[in-house]
């Protein structure tokens, strides 16, 4: 196994590619989709589940973590791998996000930002060193910068003041995170949907020679060509030799146009969210099984599919589990979600290695379309909070 | 594979007994241990877990599952086994706790029950005959018969009607259940803590040579003491050759007790329902992960069991999983419950056919008191419902 961060590229297809993170603790193929483990669990999913179903690496929240158990505690504990039964890559986030939309009582200066706990109200300051000391204490495999992001919409005034002090933030995250050859410090391009700014962004953050390069502030309600635009915007000044990662994106849709794009990684509590609350994605589109159709239905959610929770037990069952706000249906739905997810990454690493990239989206989304999709539009439905 | 539906005693040690009771979905090895599976599913568990764990049979609630999904429902849809995914043998019960702990606007007259649902207010009539169609519409093997369960304490002639209004219904029970070879009807032993009804209650029950007997109306809040004098007064009564099941019970310790007394069968609420709720059960003793004593502690809940969740993880980390309310701390808590419970009724086994369950039982109580035990008397802590 490696003792440093490295990226490589495997194939590329238009916009798109394939390639491999390689880490001390293993390799993270991309395009790839980072499960969310907020609290140091993927709700209702063993961890051993989670990297069967195809996970190379999971997302832990730095902001929750802080505040429950506590960074020094996990530490003496040897670290969120060993706390949680995770022996593989990790990748923490820094908690700008969580404390915009989760915690009370903020005020932010350039020192950091202080606030509230969303569990007891206790008060806690969060600096750009303190959000990297805490992902040090974590034991994070790629630590992500403490950014200001602003609740869109806003003045064009506050985003650009919040995007050049997480500019100034990335920088002292840079010093604070030093060297450390096997781990990576990324950056978080701001600048809401302004073009100028979401470019100055890039180019400064990029001068800073981080390994890996996020955009942050999208996938908070805003129309999915406001965020494929952002992306168009930004990716040109990212170095192509660099993992390019979409903060908290997306359906799989947008998963999609993002990977036509030239993004490397994901996160999204969407596959995990929507099966604690009775949605199941398939490869015909999105089921709602607390819907009455299903009642009966002894069909499989999804035959096609390597998961036992896709193919294991009839739709009546889970329609069943779900109307009795049964955990077992919140089991069964949130493994089948993250399976899908995960054989749709590892589909589209295919078809990019394969040259037919273009073709197998067109071939994704004639299945969703032929399917019978229960509900409306869940860009909508999930709640823009990033918080599990 | 059997056809039939044999029980055969493979060892004795005073009153305790090993034995086998053979059906055409698997044998079940007594003393054994029932998983709770109410509503078709036992709570927070992968079906195939249960059975990793140990467990032979699972019992379903008849009450529960009338409600929803419906029997007839059910049985459209291949009945109960398929439905959950649970190919071994299942026992139903009747619905005769559930509806006196649970339904609404209970009206009883020799004919049957009718009550109204505590999920939706709808009325709905559970008679003997009704009560043996739905679980065989539910295709369960081991029957057990309509009971009329009296809240306790009661009026000893209130308890005195209920027994024999049970009797009645055990005849017609009989009936209606008719010849089913692979299957098994059982009668219900009632008569609350007086003797002469108890007696009376079981030998009336063996004139209607059923294959086999429980106990009812016990494990209803009433002391330990009384529940042992309860089947020290029936026992002598029951056929030795029949599987003697005792309902609703209980706790580790009552567990040791009854098979001590010759019983063979138990389920019980409280290996899921404390897990659901932080508790967790050990070879020493029994331990609330909320406790703050837990929340730096490396060590494992439970080193020498063989079950991943006794040992794969820290109580630290499961203190933090209780604190936080995440369902994999509910889901790692069950799974330790139920294997220690199994790992129990295995050691009993093994106790009896060495001759040596004095001695185990006396080993037994040692570990718990050695241990750190959290928390007051379990017997108490849990409500006398029955309900999942």
């Amino acid at each position: 196994m490696t003792e440093t961060f490295t990226f490589s590229i495997t194939a590329t297809d238009g916009g798109a590619r394939t390639g491999e993170i390689r880490m001390p603790r293993g390799v993270v193929r991309t395009p790839g989709f980072m499960p969310v483990g907020t609290a140091a669990t993927v709700k209702a999913m063993y961890p051993d589940q989670v990297k069967a179903l195809g996970a190379d690496i999971v997302l832990g929240n730095t902001y929750h973590l802080m505040l429950r158990p506590g960074a020094e505690r996990v530490a003496k504990l040897g670290g969120l791998h060993q706390f949680m039964n995770w022996p593989y890559p990790l990748l923490t986030d820094s908690g700008g996000f969580q404390v915009m939309s989760l915690a009370q009582l903020r005020r932010i200066d350039e020192t950091g930002v202080t606030f509230q706990s969303h569990i007891d109200g206790s008060t806690h300051v969060l600096t750009p060193e303190r959000a990297i000391e805490i992902q040090g204490l974590l034991g994070s495999d790629i630590q992500m910068q403490l950014d200001e992001c602003v609740r869109l919409p806003a003045a064009s005034e506050a985003v650009e003041k919040a995007m050049r002090l997480s500019l100034r933030w990335a920088e002292r995250c840079r010093i604070a995170f030093g060297e450390q050859p096997g781990k990576a410090l990324f950056g978080i391009v701001q600048g809401g949907t302004d073009e100028r700014l979401r470019a100055e962004s890039a180019r400064e953050l990029v001068g800073l020679e981080l390994k890996g390069y996020a955009i942050g502030g999208l996938a908070v309600g805003e129309p999915q060509a406001d965020m494929l635009a952002a992306i168009e915007v930004v990716e040109p000044h990212l170095p192509a030799s660099s993992p390019r990662y979409l903060m908290g994106v997306g359906t799989p849709d947008d998963i999609l146009e993002a990977v036509r794009r030239g993004i490397d990684m994901f996160d999204c509590v969407l596959p995990t969210r929507a099966g604690r609350h009775g949605t199941a994605y398939t490869r015909s589109g999105r089921l709602n099984l607390k819907n009455a159709r299903h009642a009966e239905d002894p069909s499989p959610i999804d035959p096609e599919s390597k998961a036992a929770a896709a193919n294991g037990y009839s739709r009546a069952y889970l329609h069943h589990l779900v109307r009795s706000n049964e955990i077992l249906g919140m089991m069964l739905l949130t493994a089948n979600n993250l399976a899908y997810y995960q054989e749709l990454m590892a589909s589209l690493r295919k078809a990019i290695q394969d040259g037919r990239l273009a073709d197998f989206v067109g071939e994704t989304r004639e299945g969703w379309a032929k399917g019978e999709r229960d509900g409306g539009d869940e860009h909508r439905e999930i709640p823009p909070d990033h918080s599990d």
